[in-house]
């Protein structure tokens, strides 16, 4: 298996090398693509380096896949590339999760989907793949007909750069020094700011409606209808999710418990709560507080947890790469 | 006016006594009351300083008013005594907000309710009163059915212990130190916790219960249903909610704008989204983020921020007797 990582300097491109690495995948040949910037540093893999190159014509040549950790533009920009080179891309931008034709996949919620890519397969926003993972189990018990949810987002949802300004700003704060953000439209350091993505006509943002369209077609349904608000909080990694669901039947809690605990990829926590900070660096969603909602009949509550850096972007990509692998072997 | 304070080392009793002295109110005598450990201690007011003293019999005696920002405990115990003095007590605990003889107050909502008193005048719970004095203007217009809130709660909503834990534990993590929780069931620094109160019977907490309890009594509306998820985030002061709320009537989101802008104690956002940071140390409600639910016909969703020492508890106990007196003055 040959692999190619773009935009392998950022935070999630990193995530995905160590992904690879810690699984211990078997590739015959890992590239690395970053900036003009980046260009001949090395990246430590296994015993040695690899070393950062830039794409070009016919870089990928030769690759079996190639993850994606860029931004929408340089996305659209080097899928041609990638498929000129016959490589399947598993790509993390938002740039083409909607489309008809590119399946959007949680291994552990809709794999099959990713058997029917032309090309390219697309990697769901972080929240939602965190939200879906604690839902689609009790989904299968009985279709979600609402949802509202409230995010926690980490700053690294912002990439290296939300990383630094958080530690930044809480130095300069000790040291009585002036605070001035540049990643966040606000200081974050002690702070909450509700205001994620770009706003559209709704007065939603394209981070919040991502809840809502993403969900419906990782969940095949539609007709799933979300509301959600996304706050950006002080806290390094890991996203929180406060969700209040419906279903289309009544539910009985032990059935809703019952599914969580044997879906895949989901750790019950019945007896604390999780926290971002004990759900980061690892891959699985940890889910808690599970009520009955008091304002809905077939409603509950629920909070989740889970590393969006991990099973939020670079390990649901390699998640698939593995599962066409499996799939591939299978065959 | 002969004041009492009762707690007035806390962050709530400190404050309240500094909103007396910014507001100018002309009080004859304040008597500052804390614990023993703080007896003869002096607190700054005005150009000179007040000494703390202890509760003992007789020590109310004369006083108008007792503002309380003591434990449950302490006021169950100091209430009588209080009782005994004639004076009225405006009591920040939860001990006696849900019992029938007692007006719990929000003076823009509900200011009238003081006045049917029998001596004591509950404050509500702190995410409770910023979450209902955004929604109190919106409420007149068709009453509220269903509000479903997620708070980020200030570590201040612990006190100065819940202050200095934060700050410690920030400082203990930059110096690569080890950090022990003990105000907060977990560590708050770069995490979320939701988890604030003890368990109800069913599942919620005490917290999140007031959400719903406190709510339809200052409202005075028993069928208003309402989940609570409450969050302690690593902020100072000021608590957040994310609400999404449903009116009987299908309201125009004009309507609800205008509402909110004619909302004594609310400041409508309209060109920024409110932070908890922007609204610390000072008394108004931010609104911002009005949106229709996507969920529900007639719902919408907000996001509102307030300092919860001030108008979530201090200013709202000094605003109960500002009221009174005002109501007193008029006869």
């Amino acid at each position: 298996m040959k692999i190619g990582i773009i935009g392998a300097t950022g935070a999630v491109g990193r995530q995905m090398l160590e992904c690879i690495e810690e699984r211990k995948i078997s590739a015959e040949e890992i590239r690395l693509f970053a900036s003009e910037r980046s260009a001949g540093k090395t990246i430590p893999y296994k015993d040695g380096v690899l070393t950062i190159q830039t794409v070009k014509e016919g870089c990928f040549d030769g690759l079996d896949y190639v993850l994606g950790a860029v931004s929408n533009a340089l996305s659209k920009q080097y899928r041609p590339l990638i498929k000129a080179a016959g490589a399947v891309y598993i790509d993390n931008s938002s740039a083409f999760r909607l489309e008809d034709d590119v399946p959007l996949v949680v291994p552990e919620i809709n794999g099959e989907d990713a058997l029917k890519h032309n090309g390219i397969i697309a990697n769901p926003n972080c929240s939602t793949i965190i939200t879906y993972m604690a839902l689609a189990g009790i989904h299968k018990l009985s279709p979600l007909r609402k949802v509202t949810a409230t995010t926690f987002q980490a700053v690294s949802g912002a990439g290296i750069p939300g990383l630094n300004e958080l530690t930044e700003e809480i130095r300069a704060i000790e040291k009585g020094e002036e605070v001035s953000p540049s990643v966040f439209p606000a200081q974050i350091a002690y702070n909450c700011i509700a205001e994620i993505g770009s706003y559209t006509e709704n007065g939603y943002t394209t981070e919040e409606m991502k809840m809502q369209n993403e969900g419906r077609k990782i969940l095949h349904d539609p007709s799933l209808q979300v509301t959600c608000t996304c706050v950006r909080v002080p806290v390094y990694r890991s996203h929180s999710i406060s969700v209040v669901f419906e279903t289309e039947d009544l539910l009985a809690q032990e059935d809703i418990l019952q599914a969580l605990k044997e879906q895949e990829g989901v750790v019950l926590c019945e007896d604390h709560v999780p926290t971002p900070l004990e759900t980061s660096n690892q891959d699985l969603v940890y889910v808690g507080r599970i009520r009955k909602d008091l304002t809905s009949e077939k409603g509950f509550a629920l909070w989740c947890c889970g590393d969006q850096i991990r099973k939020g972007a670079a390990s649901n990509a390699v998640d698939i790469m593995e599962y066409l692998e499996k799939q591939n072997n299978m065959i």
